[in-house]
Order: C-alpha cells, then structure tokens, then sequence
C-alpha cells in the first residue's frame, strides 16, 4: 500500500537493524485519516471472506481495527493485555512474549464474544515473531472459532512471523513489508 | 445522548453500586457504529473550540477518539500506561491510581507530540473520582499546552470526578450520566 509505504519513509524512524519508529502517525500519535484507509483496505481485501468479527490486540492496533470493523459492518473485539477486575471470570488465556518490549503478558479474551460460528480477521500494527498474531490465534481456537485472516499494517519480513503464518496456512495481509532496517534507512520487500 | 443511555440499558451490567460492565459494547467487544457516532457528536460539540489535537488514555478510549479526531480534522495522541522501549527518551510521566482497576501506572507522553500552541481535548470511557483525566491533564500542562475540554462517554456522577473537573474551570461534556448503581438496575441523572 503505497500510502502506508510512503508514510513510513517520510515519517518512521530505523532506530536500529530491528526496530522501526513509527510513534508519529500510529503508535503514539495517530494519524485517524490514514486509518480510516488502511481500515477500507482491510475491509475491501477481505470483503467475500463471510468476516463476522474483526480481533485486535490493545492498544496500536485498536484504530485501524475499529475502522476495519466499521467498514466490514462486524464488531471488534480488543485482546487485553492484562486482567481486569470486570473480565476475571470465563475468559480464555494464552501467554505472549514481546521481544521487542522484552516483556511477557497473558492475553486475555472473554468467552461470550467469539463461539464456533465466528469468522475472524486479525489486525495488528506490526507483525516480527508473529508472537502477537499466534497468541490471537491460540485465543480464537480455544473459542472454536475459525481464523479468516491477519491483517497487518507494517510486516518485518527478515524475521519469521509472516514464513510461519503462512506455513501455518493463514491468509496474511501486509500493507508494509520492510526486507531491510539500519540506521536511518528502511528498505522495502516490494 | 440517547443512543447510548439505551444502550446502556440494554447491554451494560450493574455488578455492584460501583461497578458497570459494559465489556459488551465499549471495552472488550467494540461497536464500532456507535464509537462512530460518539466520535461526531464529541466533534460536533468541541467544534467550535478550536482543538488541534485530541488526547485519550489506552486502551478503552481510543476507538471514540480516533473517531472524534478524524471528524475534527486533527491527530490522536494515545497516552501511554507502560514505557516502552521506543518511548524512554523524551517523556512527560505522571503517575495514575485506578481505584476500579486497582492499580497504579505511569502515564507518558512524548514530548514531541504537544506543545504550547496545542488546544487539546481529553476523551475517555469511563469518569470516576477523575483520577485519569487528571492524570491526562497534568501531562498536558507540562507540555504547556492548553485543555479545550474533557468527553466522557459514561459518567458515574455519585463519585466526585465531574465536580473535581468542574470545579477546577474544565468543559466535561458526558453522553452519559449515572446517578446510582445496585445490582442490576442503572439510573440516569438526566
């Protein structure tokens, strides 16, 4: 996606060989125009896949999933992070380890909002290990449900989340996949 | 607002007289048809207020607010409750206390993203004793930049956070105000 692409190059930020900045227009501060045009992107690609509920993990992904969601006509269900007092009971969890932020955390999803007829599309802001998108993955098998794609803003295609989403069979969506990060450079796939 | 009061009414859950779920439609499973409408009637309301950014707290906000920014025609900044590696130079933090949640976090903003020609409103889900629209405020001030007002989407007006607001020269515009929780049974103020 040319836009998203040309985005990244004018305002992202190669910290280093493996992490890409990106807190100026969707981590941080976010630009809602261009989510509102990722979400129609995802929406259209996915269109004739029968979507019935678009999941996302908190917090950078919530607002091109919201728009993502609207334009499917679905709801959106938020992956939490942390357990709250309100959603301790009948919840499904899966542990999730961020090497970026060097942190582990229990993905939390509560049993009431996907079951055996959903459909789901993922979204997720970026897309490394594929740590993130398996631990939706995990969440969403536990709920019988089937997995009807992962869309994603920003793929780093030198590491091994995309090869293992695909050899797992999923139908992944990159609207960004960077071949090549270093110092003040960023290289893309296509 | 009456499209959500209804809805309130139709899908939350008065756990106890402190406590309304409404993991159904806001904070876990998102519509993302009604944080659309949310987002125009805050856009409506602020308009003429001259917002040039608007600011929410992760995670339960920023569906509404990405929607009220982009009727606003201005960015969304999502304030931070962890550090993260791509956030540690550069911050203004301010520590939070979630009584609901019963927790205590840092909030963080760049320092990038706010200045003192910024006009900022404050969206948030929930207004309780006031403590994370505070928390928002106090960054902002550091950052010298002035608070155009404050959206809430459910005020639980028998604790003090809309008095405090008030009281301290704050616009609070709330679609919802609860005026008492006990189980089972919600009643608006107005």
């Amino acid at each position: 996606m040319d836009l998203l692409k040309n985005r990244i190059l004018a305002d992202g930020q190669a910290l280093n060989e493996n992490v890409l900045k990106v807190d100026s227009f969707i981590n941080h501060q976010v630009d809602p125009k261009l989510m509102d045009v990722i979400g129609k992107e995802f929406a259209e690609h996915y269109r004739n896949k029968n979507v019935t509920k678009v999941v996302t993990i908190e917090s950078s992904g919530i607002a091109p999933a919201t728009f993502t969601a609207l334009y499917l006509d679905v709801p959106l269900i938020i992956l939490k992070k942390c357990s709250s007092k309100t959603l301790a009971d009948d919840v499904f969890q899966t542990k999730v380890t961020s090497f970026t932020k060097n942190i582990e955390y229990d993905l939390t999803l509560s049993k009431n909002y996907v079951n055996d007829n959903d459909n789901v599309l993922v979204i997720d802001d970026f897309l490394a290990n594929g740590e993130a998108s398996f631990g939706a993955i995990n969440l969403i098998k536990m709920a019988n449900a089937n997995i009807a794609g992962i869309g994603i803003l920003i793929e780093k295609s030198f590491q091994k989340g995309y090869e293992r989403l695909v050899d797992a069979g999923y139908d992944v969506y990159s609207l960004a996949r960077i071949s090549k990060l270093s110092d003040g450079k960023i290289e893309f796939l296509n």
